[in-house]
């Protein structure tokens, strides 16, 4: 039988990019379709069976596709502290981007996601993924806040860069720059009343 | 080797009772080493390499010990499902009984709280636990709320009585209701200033 695997996406937001790096790193053939954005997104349909939630759809992918590229490490500790990394980029980067993206407590927000980057930047090391030599499940949750990534975490910039230059899967799941700021302001300007 | 596992432990806080009641279910040896509230717990340490967030941790103990007791599906499908009730329980179970607690809106963390154990109560349907028949992922986030299932929840307050009599492991680490309560009225005058 032959797979089906659909994608309930919708382009700007970072947990369906998420899903999208996954299956395109294993090499999968799915249909992406456009949701509403207030819809329960991302979900994966595969054979009819639907995945809710992107680190859940993440480490999915990985175990039903489990030949190729493996996405989480095999050893049981490090895959507990896989899980661990990716829920602090979940609880901490995305919760402060939130607020600054609203425009809520903006200088406060910025000086802990500094700090929680800063904290991200000393866990990469010298390592060239969070997933040792190979794109993991950090690497995507994080990968989509590129953009967010600020210049004072200069080796975490060189990391996002590695990850979209030598990964064609991330290159092409994340949207461009622009066209998601376009989104943002736009975003501020009708749901938020922000300028 | 003879492995040697050590939970930094507080006994009023419902995340640490998680891992107790999954090394109960497997049945290990270990030793309860009790931390501040305010340290990061629980922290799993097995062979002295840490492991932290419970519900983590309980997959973690899933993993290595894996012969006894599976707490988690065996088909990749049932596992993603499994983990994305678990989170539900994080999410809006914690959540809105913490406002509760803290004296913080309260008639409407009410009132969705109550909303969100329907939910469960209506994804358990008939099945003894949220695992089928046996004491699950699911099962060991929720119960440790057991206290806080509403008279209204009928359903789940039978399943949460059966956890407790079917389930020594869970017996043994949920404390007495009337000793959580006491915790609970001391922290909310001293940490909160509430009566």
């Amino acid at each position: 039988m032959v797979d089906e695997v659909i994608l309930l996406d919708y382009w700007p937001i970072m947990f369906c990019m998420r899903v999208s790096i996954a299956l395109a790193k294993k090499g999968l053939q799915y249909e992406s379709r456009e949701a509403d954005m207030w819809d329960k997104i991302p979900t994966l349909i595969h054979n009819g069976k639907p995945v809710c939630e992107s680190l859940i759809a993440v480490q999915y992918i990985d175990e039903i596709w489990s030949a190729k590229a493996p996405l989480l490490p095999s050893d049981p500790h490090e895959r507990a502290q896989a899980r661990l990394w990716a829920e602090f980029v979940d609880k901490k980067i995305f919760e402060d981007s939130a607020w600054i993206w609203r425009g809520i407590d903006v200088e406060a927000s910025k000086k802990r996601l500094i700090e929680s980057l800063k904290v991200l930047e000393a866990e990469l090391g010298d390592k060239a993924c969070f997933g040792g030599n190979k794109l993991g499940l950090v690497d995507i949750a994080l990968v989509t806040f590129y953009s967010c990534i600020e210049a004072e975490c200069s080796s975490l910039v060189a990391w996002g860069r590695r990850c979209v230059q030598e990964n064609e899967s991330v290159a092409k799941s994340l949207p461009d720059s622009h066209k998601i700021y376009q989104h943002v302001m736009e975003m501020r300007r009708n749901k938020f009343s922000l300028e």
